[in-house]
């Protein structure tokens, strides 16, 4: 049996959770799934804000249309994705590329002209657009992480953007906040969702074999 | 430790591919994992294309810049999401919800309402932008759950979306290609990358703690 089949089995969003905190390891791993996440040409184009300080959640659960997971989890992710996608961030994934592997300096510089050139033909909310999409490959990740953590999650887009960018001050560091996920613990007695029974596409509606 | 964790240090973009082909039990387990991943109100607006025929390949191969994986895997998912979001399309979701969890016919109209309302006011562009997203999600899962059967997995963007769509009838369908994923068994003699080290952001860079 896949792993990956046991923890989505295992998963749902949860609508209510207990306030019982996510222990330090566990959230490590997840942030670790998160950090090793394919995206794009490896450019992660996006921050991930962990966010324990409940003062902060209260802000963001009003910003939230006050989904109670934001404040009765133990930590909420907030995936930031970079607005624009600049030469200068370019050079900067590829000067860790250089160091990383140890190449020569330089070595890389068609492939990041191509990226640049790229990038520099696409309008702001495209280029936002690809950012937003590599932070939802990593949200995949962070799914299957957390349950096999027997941690819950709730992944939410029910939140009002600009809101939650003032609030972090995100769109001064050129980001915008695309995806919330809460992480904590169900609350079985209070979620009415606890038992449903999961609703999926069967598979001959969801693959088309060619 | 977290297999995921695990699965994402084996994996890697594999550049090369060697023509041996993934068996059916684990390419039912990618596609399940596929297919149980969590996406926005569970309305999964996509569907996976999955084609082994080799004429169809071949011809995706040239819309997709030559990318060698396309055709020396033994699968390609093509991930084509819904292109707009209708009214109809929300209806048939209900409908499976009422009927999985055997529930009063038209007891969430409330909630369908809501979503109608909510992508009504989405211009089409918006409305493949959430879809793609919702497909990225599953992309995510697709690449751990790849790898914990030791398949390799290639996800791809450099293509052209419009010869894809050509090519696949997807247009007809109301649907648009928004991610490639080859699916085989690394090439370890004519992959260059093949033992290339991870580069990821570090930690203190990736993830901001509040």
């Amino acid at each position: 049996m896949n792993k990956t089949i046991d923890s989505l089995q295992w998963r749902y969003a949860a609508k209510r959770m207990n306030g019982q905190k996510v222990p330090a390891d566990k959230l490590d791993n997840i942030l670790e799934a998160i950090r090793l996440t394919a995206t794009s040409n490896g450019l992660q184009p996006f921050t991930i804000l962990v966010i324990e300080d409940k003062a902060t959640r209260e802000k963001l659960h009003a910003a939230a249309f006050k989904q109670p997971q934001v404040v009765e989890g133990s930590h909420l992710l907030v995936f930031a994705a970079w607005k624009k996608v600049t030469p200068e961030q370019i050079d900067t994934y590829f000067e860790m590329v250089y160091q990383e592997r140890n190449l020569a300096k330089g070595s890389l510089d068609q492939y990041a002209g191509f990226l640049k050139n790229h990038f520099g033909k696409q309008t702001e909310e495209e280029q936002f657009s690809w950012a937003s999409k590599q932070a939802y490959i990593a949200l995949g990740t962070a799914l299957v992480a957390a349950a096999e953590e027997k941690v819950d999650s709730t992944p939410m887009e029910g939140f009002n953007a600009e809101e939650v960018d003032s609030i972090l001050g995100l769109n001064e560091q050129g980001m915008g906040s695309t995806a919330l996920l809460a992480l904590g613990y169900r609350d079985e007695t209070a979620d009415h969702m606890v038992n449903a029974k999961k609703v999926r596409r069967p598979k001959d509606k969801l693959f088309v074999k060619i």
